[in-house]
């Protein structure tokens, strides 16, 4: 086991009707409310509304329009300014993890005086952050429960990790039913992009039993609840398990004590969201099993072989590589059987960039020390078989 | 899913050589140290030595003498005495978790003006608490990542939980390395108990399939790890991945949103340990499988089957009650493998207040609402299994 250092202290809310008890928490912490939303689906399902209605005694600036794949600009840069204009108190960030990763941003930046891309880029250390509160509406990216957020930046096909301990959600409202809406298409994007999240801690050189079983759970979990989702949207037992599973997906604690795991697909797909403006879940699950087969080897083989027995009941007495091999062709199918598009090309990326993607990534996402090694020839490999 | 809310503030810092970090840890809270501790083992180990040295700026004010099962008298009130003559300002909890649960009580109690058992017994709220920080030396309890202490009061035979969401330690300092030298009955004890703490969890009205595979994988790593740990007391990635296991195994998390559990096994140990000061871990592991043969019957049955199939990989094809009588004995031979003495005879229990324990845990532990609700016949009949 590797040392680690570990701390969420974000309070998680969970359940239905929880929104009632938004007023008190949010009071905590002051009366000057950044409200940041999405395109509007919080109007469709009466949730704006409603939060509206608990809050009549707060003071309400809103920052609409917050897009999936989230802008430094506008909407990082407008959020700032509203908040040093109004002089804010606390974000209510009410939809999904785009909106709360750039609610994250703005909450660091609100507070810096300096050119605020410095503190997205880490040039400038974040000292100091407003608080947030959130309302999450879509079970995806777990930005609910961890201190880090995907902002991008167009001009330059930038797509960073923001991260600072101070940018935790104070409290995270979970209400699976604020859930129910969530087309299928969306739905089955979070499923893969939670997946993922578990995948990328599950594939590395050392783990632990219990963190082993825990990734383990936790796939077998989003794939049996995430397909429940998608047959029926208003499963309440489903959406619920599901909820939280991407919740504890991606804030390091099915992986504590691991080592090196580099977290490979995503820094690919940072590239293809980054360029393209795809849908992060849907680049994931193109991306996934051509990464598996691209790795598999001698050396990687008892990792594909316990996760095929573990993950999928595949029978541990059949030959090695047959097993691996059989797991990376129910990780295709699983994706595929929740309507994923498998191929680049089925989300409008054909071949023209994926020279000049490959070199972005090798550049930018340290991939020299994932799990297996990846060089610019590697990703590039990875990214034409996926076309 | 049942409805939950769920926040464990406490940071880990975790492995080899972390103690490092203490002084600056400890600074941000103060100057003025109380030093908690046990019998002196924390002396053998060189642990005490290194922790004076590396605090040498610091004003210690020292609490020795801690005894497991930690008593009201004297040690929370001497502890609570000196934090307010002294003006102390953190506690620094150095060894298992009676020394920790008796910081914790110690913490509120400090910052409290009224009659300190009225605050451990809830009569009155923890408003306030002194910040503590822990080294750990016993893996076991996992009072270093949860917010509750059990505390004893010889002349009532009382045995309670003290909890409040303000005595969460700040720090937990985890460095497996503290516990190579733990005697190999007291290892397996804390085995026991952690893995107590995960079926209490685990054997509930309904769960989660990501709850049960978490818990199955922690039973499984425990057992595991757990007696690797007894074989070769020096093994790290053993120690280490026990550790961190207890850590997690008590705070809630392996079971948000699951209904009913009710903690039975240490609701009736706390009365064994009260009466009789025996160690907690052994009490557990002569109780545990005498209260899942008194609770097995055909509404159990499924959560038995999948106990004993996904823990101790019983054949799933064999009749259910097999399986499940097959997964109790296996849970009995286990802990006798460890060591554990499996009647209460042989810690030094007799026939003679059994009637008197039965009536004491029926009145004050909630075991009507447990998973399988126990009345005073259920706990007797259970304690007479166990002689």
């Amino acid at each position: 086991m590797q040392n680690f250092e570990y701390q969420t202290p974000t309070k998680i809310i969970f359940g239905q009707g929880v929104i009632e008890k938004l007023p008190g928490v949010l009071a905590q912490y002051g009366k000057k409310v950044l409200l940041t939303y999405g395109g509007g689906s919080i109007k469709k399902i009466g949730l704006y509304q409603k939060v509206l209605e608990l809050l009549k005694d707060f003071e309400i600036t809103e920052l609409p329009g917050i897009q999936p794949n989230p802008k430094y600009n506008p909407s990082v840069l407008e959020g700032t300014r509203l908040c040093k204009e109004k002089g804010i108190e606390v974000i209510l960030s009410v939809g999904g993890g785009s909106v709360l990763d750039c609610s994250k941003a703005i909450a660091g930046c609100a507070c810096f005086d300096g050119e605020p891309w410095d503190l997205i880029t880490g040039k400038a250390p974040t000292l100091k952050a407003l608080p947030i509160v959130d309302i999450l509406t879509l079970a995806a990216t777990g930005s609910e429960y961890d201190c880090g957020g995907v902002i991008s930046r167009t001009e330059t096909n930038d797509k960073l990790c923001y991260a600072s301990p101070l940018v935790f959600p104070q409290v995270s409202f979970l209400d699976p039913c604020y859930t129910f809406s969530v087309p299928k298409n969306q739905t089955a994007a979070g499923v893969a992009d939670a997946i993922n999240h578990i995948l990328e801690q599950y594939f590395c050189e050392d783990s632990t039993l219990m963190n082993d079983g825990f990734c383990e759970a936790g796939i077998k979990s989003l794939m049996v609840n995430g397909k429940a989702c998608i047959d029926n949207p208003e499963d309440y037992t489903a959406r619920a398990e599901m909820m939280f599973v991407c919740t504890l997906a991606c804030n390091d604690i099915m992986s504590l004590g691991n080592s090196r795991s580099g977290w490979p697909m995503h820094g690919i797909e940072h590239a293809l969201s980054g360029y393209y403006d795809i849908t992060h879940g849907e680049g994931l699950a193109i991306l996934t099993p051509r990464w598996m087969q691209h790795i598999l080897s001698e050396r990687t083989l008892p990792r594909f072989v316990k996760y095929g027995v573990n993950v999928f009941g595949i029978d541990g007495r059949l030959p090695k590589m047959e097993i691996a091999q059989k797991a990376i062709d129910s990780t295709y199918a699983f994706f595929q059987s929740i309507g994923m598009p498998m191929h680049l090309r089925e989300v409008g990326i054909g071949p023209e960039r994926i020279d000049e993607m490959a070199h972005h990534v090798a550049v930018n996402e340290g991939l020299e020390n994932a799990y297996v090694p990846l060089d610019e020839e590697d990703i590039k490999a990875i990214l034409l078989a996926s076309l």
